[in-house]
């Protein structure tokens, strides 16, 4: 006998209870995505190296996987999926002038640099609207989002909406370096606004300027703050971009999603492609962002079709862990035990057929005669069955439902 | 406006209807593993080499997609998921002694060495019954591809079923090279039957031999063959191979499966861990198996958990091809779309809400007010909508049913 063999770090075995409630919210979400409209797409596992190159603004390419074909190609397995649509978008629906609605399940990878115990293959459940530059396409994705976040069970979460061209604003009018910029807005991600009123002392920056970074920390909130940003806007751009962010609080309310919303005008975007208004779902019960979405309007011209675009992806583990740590269970399916002998194997089997032509899960165990129900009822607790159907050899059946502890006879 | 960027070589989109029906179909499938019992579990797409390393079996390791981690480990996408789900289960199930029944869905991965066009990623869907050496387990296996198979709609199909120990025994007793067998192998399975006559002739082999080898083709057939094959039986295991065989064909008759099995006693496994029952299902308009198993009763102990076990993978790519040349069509999901203006927003909005709480899906689309009807109802109707509904700005809503062509004014 050989040695165990383990998974590569950052990537896991999922199975059991977890994997069937894994399956089960992606489920309930693609549901919510076929009920806005949204069509399935699937895309490769792995694309040219391109798709993903440093300009297009995903993940860094130093943390791509990264490989050949045969005829010497790099290949990468996608760190994102936004991307691999944006490319078969921009080919497959080239000529189409109607908005498109996609969406999709899948896995990616991110080969971290550094080690902080984080998964390396997530899944990832999304939707992208093509073609629109509207408040009602940005009301709809978090429109969905929040009903998608509903579905699942989870009640205490928040959709936190911010608009790039604020911070960007800010980061042109201080005047500073590409390199500095890159640097604040690390500071801003992390929240250590400490730190950035530091680096903004160093660099000598006017005090006007500091002050509009100072009251960052402040325009966090609900739609009050949106008055607050507009006074502090740095500049045109920054102003639109709040003005879009009213119009589309005024929408989420026709969805009746106003009270999961939230604004955060210091939120920076998690990739380099975003453009306009962004976005992250958080509850407690993790650190993460369980959803990040947000507009690129020029993600899609990079592969041939110039056209606006917004979207989303879910991100299923920590979405799992959060409910997991709420203790929200999710709806499985359930599971039936029927144990036979040779003597009782033919009517087993039929019976068996009959309880799955009514769509009833049943395993079938064969016991040898000297083996006691006790066994069996042991591992049918064990495993999380409901009912366990003890055939004996005189044509009685011992039935035991696991959930009641209700037990009878029954003749046949 | 840059060059456009097609996916790799052997790999590609899948949208609108054909995704549609690939999902709907693994969730048909799916279902009925879950009625058989079968738990699902998720292994990653990359192991470590040494899962997939020539003596596992599996795919040859010239043709697996390999890279390194940051450790400067090798690991390869997965080919097959069977070799994972036997090293996931020797190490999460090391301690169970009842049998484990686990389901899978995922995407493999073959970088083939000869280019005939075909799929580098297929996705697969399978289940493995570990933990049970038993006729009842070879069986159940054969009947839920049989009953798989008749829910998604297909109709004319056939599993065909063997044994390993007959060709294996054939050649021990013609005493043959490794190498010469594996030729004889490769022959057997193109069916080149004259080809092995001839290899056969030029290595002086037993005349009673050869007879041996040359009623195999007509060892293909119902059950009656296996009558025949027991004569031909060139050793025990051979014989003992047979018996089995008829056992399960038994036990298939008490599952109604019989009327889609045959044998083949010419079948050498498709993977070289195949250790006992070997089977594959075909169907017209593909010449692939559609679905491969077979019993792999050492590939476990490979991994530290010595226990037999049983698996077949259903190759999703070939099936939806089988289907899509039968015509044959699985049902997918409505898609209903509404067309609002500015003026009608609220009321398009609460609509649309209405009709997904009922389970509706409901494209939303804003339209300018001097757009027309007609415009939409080419887009609908391109995009296979059942329903549109085209909200004018006098509170009424023109409705056409584009299934049936019905058209009616509902006031609101």
């Amino acid at each position: 006998m050989e040695q165990k063999l383990h998974t590569p770090e950052g990537v896991r075995d999922i199975y059991n209870k977890e994997c069937e409630t894994k399956l089960a919210l992606q489920k309930k979400l693609n549901t919510v995505l076929h009920l806005y409209g949204y069509k399935d797409i699937q895309t490769p596992t792995f694309e040219y190296y391109d798709v993903f190159r440093e300009e297009i603004g995903s993940t860094s390419t130093q943390e791509l996987y990264k490989f050949f074909d045969r005829e010497g190609n790099i290949l990468a397995l996608r760190p994102d999926i936004t991307p691999s649509v944006a490319r078969a978008a921009a080919t497959l629906f080239e000529n189409e002038d109607f908005p498109i609605r996609l969406c999709y399940a899948g896995n990616t990878f991110i080969n971290h640099s550094s080690y902080q115990g984080r998964l390396k293959e997530n899944t990832q459940l999304g939707a992208e609207l093509i073609g629109l530059d509207s408040i009602e396409a940005d009301a709809e994705m978090i429109a969905m989002v929040v009903d998608g976040l509903k579905k699942t069970g989870l009640k205490e979460f928040q959709v936190s909406i911010g608009h790039v061209d604020f911070i960007k604003g800010l980061l042109n009018v201080a005047d500073l370096q590409e390199e500095e910029s890159r640097e604040v807005r690390t500071l801003i991600t992390n929240r250590n606004f400490f730190g950035v009123e530091e680096l903004l002392d160093s660099k000598n920056v006017k005090e006007s300027m500091k002050d509009a970074f100072r009251i960052l920390p402040e325009l966090a909130g609900g739609p009050e703050v949106l008055e607050e940003a507009l006074k502090a806007a740095p500049d045109l751009d920054a102003r639109l971009g709040i003005n879009r962010l009213q119009q589309i609080y005024r929408l989420l309310k026709l969805y009746d999603a106003e009270d999961h919303v939230t604004f955060d005008l210091s939120m920076c975007g998690s990739y380099g492609y975003y453009t306009g208004v962004i976005f992250r779902a958080y509850t407690y019960g993790t650190g993460d962002a369980i959803v990040r979405g947000g507009r690129y309007d020029h993600l899609l011209e990079k592969f041939g079709k110039s056209t606006p675009s917004i979207g989303f992806a879910i991100i299923l583990d920590e979405l799992m862990s959060a409910l997991n740590r709420q203790k929200i269970t999710v709806e499985t399916f359930h599971q039936n035990l029927i144990v036979y002998t040779e003597a009782t194997e033919k009517r087993a089997v039929s019976l068996a057929c009959s309880f799955r032509g009514k769509g009833r899960n049943i395993e079938l165990i064969k016991r040898e005669p000297e083996e006691e129900r006790e066994v069996y009822e042991a591992y049918a607790r064990r495993t999380g069955v409901s009912a366990l159907l003890f055939l004996r050899d005189d044509e009685k059946i011992e039935m035991v439902n696991l959930k009641t502890g209700e037990e009878k006879i029954i003749d046949l």
